[in-house]
């Protein structure tokens, strides 16, 4: 499908590790809306960007069987874009720019509003 | 007001008795949105399907004076349709189909992004 | 730019000072939505109404340093516009009309749906 004729959806996370059983449904739509094709973006800010530390996720993929992380790789592989809110991460999260895993933009918190009115839909969770 | 011209309105519930306070504006939202002759649909999921559930509900009413199950059930009168999230329902809820109270589709999660497109507004709680 | 032309943006606060740290993105994300020349509003409902107490927010002012309290007086300044829910003014919070700061309209649940779909987009926090 041209890539202009796609559906777009936003999936915005507001929870992280604190509330994981918070984290499963918005990743798992993240990972199902990309594979019904449609071009699919996933917002982390407040207590989300926590999800996307370095060490937590190394941390929790020794554990295994962390649904998150399953449906977050699905994600990926669905080809999920994936950005955090500055602000979140710094102010909410206490985390830097260098613990954030890779391939996650880091953009400031008017990028939500942009995403927003760009997608077809938003989903918040 | 013919079907084609209504507005649709879609709620999502993702709290449960866990948190019951959060539970009663979604529902009364749904009432009131059919009241004003929308199509309006309610999606329970995360901790959603829990409401849902035929024991917890009989309880709720010998108990009698829980907002939710007085708003929930002018949602129903009120021509609110309702669905439950599978995945949510087995997964995280820990609950079997058939102790979902009767009139209530049991969808998988893709329905989610579906009724989102389908609907002229989402409402997350 | 002509009103008429302006994007509207809603805003949903659902939390309050019981989890305060939810409450500040919503705040800042209205404040930035306005900056951006955007027909901003926020509807507080569940527990947000007890951050328009007059008398909390006294208190915070006095305490000094509380982002809620900074990101809403931002939001002000921008021209945001604030609803709060009757219903969960009442019967949530226990509050009365009289307790609500100043620059507030106070307005029945069903205003939700009516701002909802007059809303190019609604976030829901």
């Amino acid at each position: 499908m041209a890539e202009e004729e796609k559906k777009k959806i936003l999936i915005v996370v507001t929870h992280g590790p604190e509330d994981i059983d918070r984290t499963y449904a918005p990743m798992f739509m993240a990972s199902i809306a990309a594979s019904m094709e449609m071009d699919t973006s996933v917002f982390f800010m407040i207590k989300g960007p926590l999800l996307l530390d370095k060490k937590w996720q190394e941390e929790e993929r020794k554990k295994g069987d962390n649904p998150f992380i399953r449906f977050f790789d699905m994600a990926k592989d669905n080809g999920v874009k994936m950005y955090v809110c500055i602000q979140s991460l710094k102010d909410m999260c206490h985390m830097r720019e260098d613990q954030v895993i890779s391939d996650v933009s880091i953009v400031g918190g008017s990028t939500l509003i942009d995403l927003t009115l760009d997608a077809d839909r938003s989903l918040f969770f």
